[in-house]
Parts: structure tokens; sequence; C-alpha cells
């Protein structure tokens, strides 16, 4: 089998980049190690900056998210119970986010690439990339039982952070960076209507909370909780008690609590490996970068990352010209370096760190302050938060 | 002897509030440890907020300040030697700072102070606050081999962080928060006109470094240097060396070199104790709070303290209203914090931290970047740079 770039991993990072490519008349092959129903039902961010809005519109995926996703102009910063609002779309004159779960971007995604025969091999194990340094590399895998070749000019490997594309990159050639978070973020699904219309970070002494929703009928709420907790020590009544004392009486009076039908919990990380690109191998996504949740640029950063491999790529294709490759790995860390800033900084602040003395707890409750009173405060948190542009 | 109001120390938080107090018709007595030659020569900071000097004009001691003061309109950020300028008149509608060294300010309330009849009494040794929980404080102090006694109303600790002041307070009453940094700033005094008009914050590799000046001939600048530096390792060539790596070749360039008159080591500290008011004491400046030098805070706290609490004692003779005193504390720790926050902040952004990773650094740099991209981070550092209202 032969493509003109081979693109490992079908998650949001993949299935963008085949369908801009396949949109701009490049040939592609996407090659997932699970199947659809794994790859979908994995619960993930769900606010879209306007550059992945905007994406699923250029694509033609954006109508079912029109009509079902919240278009959210704003959002509510809360510090020990006390709540204000951060109005983001009069701050930035006019952007806002959209909640739609990344689990309905997926199924859109993988509707449209049957709908348009995007190429996409599931349950492809034992992936493995071959003379990436030369001009002509190649994949190879396992499925039922066979052995498969593909042939290609590039190979894009958005196959995440535990995938093979960045471990097929020498280690002398990497240059990684790495923060591991030491708390973890226990989160819930409940089918019961959000305690606000907009989502709500706190900044609580017991720690972190954040009211979000799916739609108008579906909570999901988050705690900051130990690294040692386990699930079974959260049961949904305990769950209820400690985002309600968190949230703060305003937002706690709203709280509708239902049975969770998904309870999680998941470790926070900032992580950058570079360069981006190795011979004729491009990272995308999760592949190259990983950031802790708050803030939700993980699903948005690998759409900027794609929509700048695109570009790079049909330039190489329809102008016969490599500067757009050559300058993808630099062009996408600077928006990366200033996304990951951008998450660690909105973690530390609204989080309580285990070695947090009270300095610097009075630090994070002096920023809040600062941010609440100052306008050029809220738009820096606003232009981060609906998004930096593509520059 | 007895006067209304009581104020320890003659840096520039109790000269300032001793001219306020009397331009309102409020009877105040300075004590002062030392002499007036002591306390003019101590070389400190040299950058006045608006509040500073618009307080200079309002008590009439403006007139050298606005001969021989330099009003700065922006200041410099380098990162690794690239420069950028923060445009501090245009992003804050029209807000500049004035370089006019702290010797300057004091000598200038100094001689206002002769020509006032402000009372100060020099070389007050062992002074000691009594029954400052009572109706009727008073102050001993020894002098000329003699025991003294002033009775009061109210006592005004301007006596900074070795103060008796703070110390006269019980340890259960005070909540104080500290963070010191694993480095110092070597600085140095020259007759040489300085490398730019402006003041440039560099964070190099090799640590942080600082261009000021106090004159149109006379410069300051400094580099961070370990706290095991003694003076004897940093020749005069050695700092030139050093500073002009670290500020960068469009900086280096323009550098003259000419022999320091002054160098020294200084630590950095940032401080908080809480409250800043005690039955009849009231703490202001450095007797209550530490800045580190990062941003010129220091000073510029001292001036909102003592405002706020002139106001709140002139209310008090005036209107035979308590509500200014009893709100003093939470109305200057509100201004303090946000000034605190700036300091570490801008202190955090712009040093190496010996305990510093990659991830870390890489923070830093795309920190430095975005706001050398973004006008909404620039208003936030030029608007805590030229100082904050008072509210």
């Amino acid at each position: 089998m032969r493509t003109q770039v081979a693109i490992v991993g079908a998650g949001p990072a993949g299935l963008f980049l085949g369908h801009l490519l396949r949109q701009a008349g490049v040939d592609v092959v996407i090659l997932e190690r699970k199947d659809r129903a794994y790859v979908e039902g994995r619960v993930r961010a769900g606010v879209l900056e306007r550059i992945t809005v905007e994406l699923m519109e250029r694509l033609g995926v954006d109508e079912r998210m029109r009509r079902e996703g919240l278009v959210h102009a704003g959002a509510n910063l809360a510090s020990d119970g006390e709540m204000f609002r951060i109005d983001m779309a009069e701050l930035t004159g006019g952007s806002t986010v959209m909640v739609y779960g990344q689990q309905e971007v997926m199924k859109d995604l993988f509707d449209a690439a049957e709908q348009r025969d995007l190429r996409i091999v599931f349950d492809a194990d034992a992936v493995r990339l071959h003379d990436v340094e030369g001009e002509r590399p190649h994949i190879t895998w396992r499925k039922d039982g066979a052995e498969h070749r593909l042939d290609c000019d590039f190979i894009a490997g958005c196959d995440g952070y535990h995938g093979v594309s960045r471990a097929t990159i020498p280690d002398k050639v990497l240059k990684t960076f790495e923060r591991v978070y030491p708390f973890g973020w226990l989160g819930i699904l409940a089918e019961a209507p959000p305690c606000d219309h907009e989502l709500i970070y706190s900044n609580h002494d017991r720690g972190f909370a954040l009211a979000s929703m799916r739609s108008p009928t579906r909570s999901r709420y988050y705690v900051q909780c130990s690294l040692d907790d386990r699930l079974e020590d959260w049961s949904d009544e305990r769950f209820w008690d400690e985002v309600s004392v968190r949230l703060g009486p305003e937002a706690a009076a709203r709280i509708v609590r239902a049975p969770s039908f998904e309870k999680s919990i998941a470790p926070l990380r900032s992580f950058v490996s570079e360069p981006m690109r190795y011979g004729r191998l491009f990272l995308a996504g999760d592949a190259a970068h990983i950031v802790p949740p708050t803030g939700a640029k993980g699903m948005n950063l690998a759409v900027s990352d794609v929509i700048m491999l695109s570009e790079a790529l049909v330039e190489h294709y329809h102008e016969r010209s490599s500067a757009g490759i050559d300058g993808y790995s630099a062009r996408a860390l600077a928006r990366v370096w200033k996304a990951e800033r951008f998450s660690w900084w909105f973690t530390s602040l609204t989080h309580r760190f285990p070695d947090q003395d009270g300095f610097d707890r009075k630090m994070q409750v002096a920023e809040l302050a600062y941010i609440k009173g100052s306008r050029a405060a809220q738009v820096t948190l606003a232009e981060n938060y609906v998004g930096l542009p593509l520059v």
C-alpha cells in the first residue's frame, strides 16, 4: 500500500489532519491501534477554542455542533467561595468558546470520514515506523494475523503521549521538558442540569474545583484530589459535599445532585518534546506535548498543530516548497509554549500544592484579587482562554 | 513631652507621614535612632511611582525633583540578550515614573522638615513603646545619657524591618508571611552615562541583570549573584564583563565603564506581617512589609501606607471618626499584597533559581515571549510598574 501522508493515530490530531489533507487533495491513510468505539468512547475535554470551532466549520462537520454545542461568552473564577465573572467575549472583542465534548467531535469526524472515504485502518497492532530519516519512509503493522506495510512520503505522528512516533526519534535528538503535578483531578459526569450556565473555576482552601457541563442536562464536575485517592474513597455523596464546599455557597445552592455515571481520577502533567520534526516524521498533539486540563487547551493545541502541519504539507505538494515543513516545528512550538505557560499558570493559580506555604497561598489570593480588579489582567486570561491567534 | 502622633523612624515612611500630618495641622514628633547623615546616606531605590511624585508635589518638596529627576515613560525587558520596550505611558493612558534616588528624596524631606520646624529627635537610643493597647501610649528612649519620655495619642511605627515597633506587637497577634530568595543583588554606582535612557530588566541564562541610573551622568547597575559571593570576588572589570553579557549586545555596546564608587550585595526578601495595627500602634512601610527590589516598589509602598494612615488619623482628629483608623490595616494590606505579588512575580520571571529545571526556564522564556506579543500582558506589567491606584 502506498500513500502521500501516513497518519499514525485516529484521535483528534490524526482525524483533523486527515480531513484537512484530504480536503486539499493530499492522499492519506490513518492507522489506529484500537477500534472506533474505543477511540470515540474516551472521555476527554469539552471546551473548543475559536480555531477549533472554525476548523469544524471549514471541514463541514459543524452541523451538529452548531445545534447541540453551547456557546460560552464567559467563565467564572471563585476564590474561597466568592465568585466573579470574566466576560471573555467583551474582553476579547467578541471571541467565545464552544462547550462540545471531545467525544462528540470524534463522532462527527468519524461519521464524515466514512462518508468521504477517508481511509482509516483500525486495530493496527505493533505499528513501527521505518526510514523516517530517509526519502522513503514506511510503516509496518500487524492486523488479523498478517504483516502490513504502507509506503509514504511523510509520516504524521498523532498517536499521543504513549505512542510509537515520538519513541522512534533517537533520544539524543529530543529535548524533553516535564512537570508532574502533585495531585489529580477526580471527575464525574451526571445527568443533572449544571449549577451555572458557564464554567466555574474555584480556588478554595481545600483545593481546586471546577463546575463544567456537556449539555444543559449533563453536568461535569471536578475536584482536585490526592494521587493516593482511590475511586472507592469517593462516594457520590462525598463528592457532592466536597464540590459544594469548594465552589462556594452561591454555586452550591444551585447544584443538582444526581448519580454519577462516570467517575475517574486523572493525573496532571505538563510535557513538551522538541523538535516536533525528525526527518520525514512530524509530531502533532499529545505525541509532542501534554498540558494539564486547567483551561482546556489539550485538544485545541492538537488542532493548532495540525492546521500548521497541513499548511506545511499542502505547500509542499502544491507549491513544491519545503519552507513550510522546515518551519513547522518552530512555528508550532512557539504557540505550544504559550499554551503550556497558560495551562501551568492557571493550574498554579487555582490549586493547592502540598508544599505550599503561607506566602505562596497569599500570592494566589492576591493574584485572584488583582484579576478581579484589573481589566488588563482579565484580558490576558480571556485572550488565552479563547485561544491565542495562529501566527 | 507630649504630642498627638509619635512617629518612630525618620526614613521615607516616617518623614512623609510627619510632613503629611503636620500639613493637616496634626502635632507630631519623629524619633530616629541614627543621625540625619546616616539616614540620608543609605543607598536605596530610585524609581518613584506617580503617587510618590504627586505626594512630593502636594507637600511642596518637589522643586528639585522636577528639575533633576528623570521622567521615564517606558522600560525595557531583555530575554537572553534580545530587548523589547514596554511603553508604560502609552499603555496606562499617560502614567510615568520618576527616576530620583531615595537619597535625594530624603534630603528634600529633611530640608523641608528644618524649614517647617517638623520636630525630629535624632540619636534616640533604646526606643521603647509602652501601653500601645491602652488609651495613653507613650514612648521612652535614651539620649545624651538621659531617659526621655513622649506621651501621645497614637504611635506610627515607621522604623523598618528590624525596628522596635513590630517587635512590640505580641507574637500571637501577628501573622507573618515570608519568602527568602536564594540569591542576592550585587549593585554598583559609577560616574558614567547610563547605557540606555530607560531601565533594562534582563533575564539571561547566567542570571538577572538591571541597567538603571541616578542621573544622566551616574549609572546604577545590578547583577544577580550568589549569596555566598563576597565583594572581593567582584572586581569592577568582572562586574562590567558580566553585566555586559547579561544585558545583551545591544546594551553592552553602549555601556560606559567607569570605576565604581559604591558596590554592595543585598539579599532579596518578601515579607508581610498582618495586621498593620495593634491598639494605638500603626505600622507603615518596611516595618510591616518588605519586597524584593525588582520593580522598585519598596519606598512607593511606604508612601501608599502613610497616605492611608495620614487620612485615617486626620479623619480621627478633624471628624472625630474612628472609621479610618479601624479600616487602615485592611485598606493598606489590600494594596500591599498586590505589590507583593507584582514584586514576587517580576522577580520570579527574571531571575535564575538554583533549583530551576528546564521546564521552569521554558516557562520564563514563554512568558517573556507572551508579554512581547500581547498588549494586555504589557498593560498588566505597566499598570503595576507605574503603581496601582490607591483605593
